[in-house]
């Protein structure tokens, strides 16, 4: 029995507005969650991404199970307190780590055999250990393990990829899991209409608490990944939480919330502000730039985050060229909130009817 | 007129407890103060080197002249609001770093010349300038520029050192500096008695607001700089704050309180904590070691620090192994408040004539 709560308080065709509540608490959707890929949301303590407005953070089972390893998470008391994280976490199964980052050595409807991409040793992963090791971990909300193709992939591999990643969605069901988790399906299938219609049908049939949709954004142009994202939507249960991973850049989100979507997780805002690239509202801001050697404002007017209430983008601009990680820091945490306040304008124009708009704003801001 | 104020409210010995206020507020001496080498203390936001009980920094005024410049500190209204640091700021005058960082090309009685260690542009530094430069960046404390040598090093140069020191002190006295700054004198004279009585008592006799010994533990062995340090201290106004620089170790700070040292400074907190070394009253921790990889207890058991407050060394030690900045962060946090928690102790050991046995203690646990 799942612990998760989902209500949908409103809807404005495709796009919704809801609330998701786990054991750890409640937060509105559509919801961005920062990723913390090895127990900690880079360059940041957990409470200045709290203080940023995030309430559910994405941690890699895949990387957590390479190291510290289940075992030493779990005696710690789980993900949550190993990482002094008070919020939610969901955690990806590995799927997507397992394409792009280790070795893989082969993949059958049993396992998957690759490499770990730290210390080349050989790892066996089955959908089964996969769940098993995000019980280990504790997360809240957790996902089944997928199979992902690469980049262009034929309808032949990526049916045999999709049938696999049902496969394995059924087998991850009769894992015991927690009482507080719940598992998510992912729907797989590239840019086939055919095979993601049936991977959404066949994972509804299943009834899964959340649906996730993977191996988007993987190299398709926007067009082949909007067009499928919308697509597929349509044949996932309305009631349950839809979350599209990996994604995104800015428009991509509000396209995903035209689409239907209700959960989002990227990278973007922590790994840009590292290269000293901030988000803002009037367009990026690259601060390693000269010309903000001697500019004294924040990062950005108006914005209510730590950095810009005591930090100037010239300061910034030393710590960068000075190669201070104060530097990571503060502009990991100007970008998260960045992200967190365009939610809340993505929920607010859905409520007003004026998404299309902010996604005309947003698509001069941060042409895709 | 200095508005720097000190009052020695106890002293047993040699040593005393007193409390030093500048314009930004006052604190207890003897006073530890952590290293801001670049206008930011490692890792660190302000608000969390505040929280260890900092009032006092050090940042160096030759890192900031090559970067961002003393102009561009100016203009953003002073290196306080520059880095946003609430509390007082000292600030060196280059002369160490001259010594040890730069790239040497010549000194003379009228100003040194070297070559930065950033990218090998060709700087001249008065006694004047440093002065000047310290004027632009708007610290509290300021120092006259001093010359050291190496080490070891002959009577002679060590005489032409310290005369130079001198007739710099004069110099730096001459040049007009802001209402609420107060400039130190710095005693050279390396290990050699007659040079070190002889500069302070002339620097003495000049009536600085507080006077600093310089070119200590640079080389010389602990024998020797103990003898130097206690020799030296006896000529030095006892209504006036004195400060041993760039030290230091457990064991030398109480050996500087006992010689009657008001103030020191050292990266040993911060520094160590990248590297994974953390101070403990029970004895020092490599936190990289394996044998954490599953110990869930904090840092120190009774630190009241921030990350023993959350955080386990398990945690911390897979932070490292990640080469996530957040353990660099988590341990400079422990680490400042060790510095401040063991000031805590020299402060009361004073007060009850029981420096020695704490002495006792400190060495046993950091053998120097």
């Amino acid at each position: 029995m799942s612990q998760l709560k989902f209500d949908v308080t409103y809807s404005r065709g495709n796009s919704r507005i809801g609330e998701l509540n786990t054991s750890r608490g409640g937060f509105k959707t559509p919801v961005f969650m920062p990723v913390g890929t090895q127990a900690t949301v880079k360059s940041l303590l957990p409470e200045e991404v709290w203080d940023t407005g995030t309430r559910i953070i994405l941690c890699n089972a895949y990387h957590l199970f390479l190291r510290p390893g289940p075992d030493v998470v779990r005696q710690a008391g789980g993900l949550h307190r190993f990482m002094n994280w008070p919020g939610s976490i969901l955690t990806d199964s590995g799927g997507f780590q397992i394409m792009s980052l280790a070795h893989m050595v082969s993949i059958s409807d049993e396992e998957a055999t690759f490499r770990s991409h730290i210390d080349g040793s050989l790892v066996r992963f089955s959908p089964e250990e996969a769940v098993r090791i995000q019980v280990a971990l504790g997360a809240d909300l957790i996902m089944c393990l997928d199979h992902l193709t690469g980049w262009p992939v034929s309808l032949d591999v990526a049916r045999e990829a999709m049938e696999r990643t049902l496969l394995w969605a059924r087998r991850s069901k009769q894992v015991p899991i927690q009482a507080h988790q719940s598992l998510f399906g992912i729907v797989q299938g590239s840019i086939y209409p055919e095979l993601r219609r049936r991977c959404a049908l066949e994972l509804a049939a299943m009834d899964f608490p959340g649906y996730a949709l993977g191996g988007l954004s993987v190299g398709e142009s926007k067009e082949e990944f909007y067009d499928i994202l919308h697509y597929t939507c349509e044949f996932l249960p309305a009631d349950k939480p839809r979350y599209l991973m990996g994604v995104g850049h800015p428009v991509d989100l509000i396209e995903g919330v035209m689409a239907g979507i209700d959960m989002f997780d990227c990278v973007l805002p922590t790994r840009n502000a590292r290269h000293g690239r901030a988000f803002t509202f009037a367009g990026p801001l690259n601060l390693k730039n000269a010309r903000f050697a001697a500019d004294f404002v924040p990062i950005e007017e108006g914005c209510d985050c730590k950095a810009c209430a005591g930090f100037s983008r010239a300061h910034i601009r030393h710590l960068f060229s000075a190669k201070e990680s104060l530097a990571w820091t503060l502009v990991s945490i100007h970008n998260i909130r960045f992200f967190q306040r365009l939610m809340d304008r993505i929920r607010q124009a859905v409520l007003q009817g004026t998404l299309g708009s902010l996604r005309e704003e947003m698509e001069v801001l941060y042409p895709i």
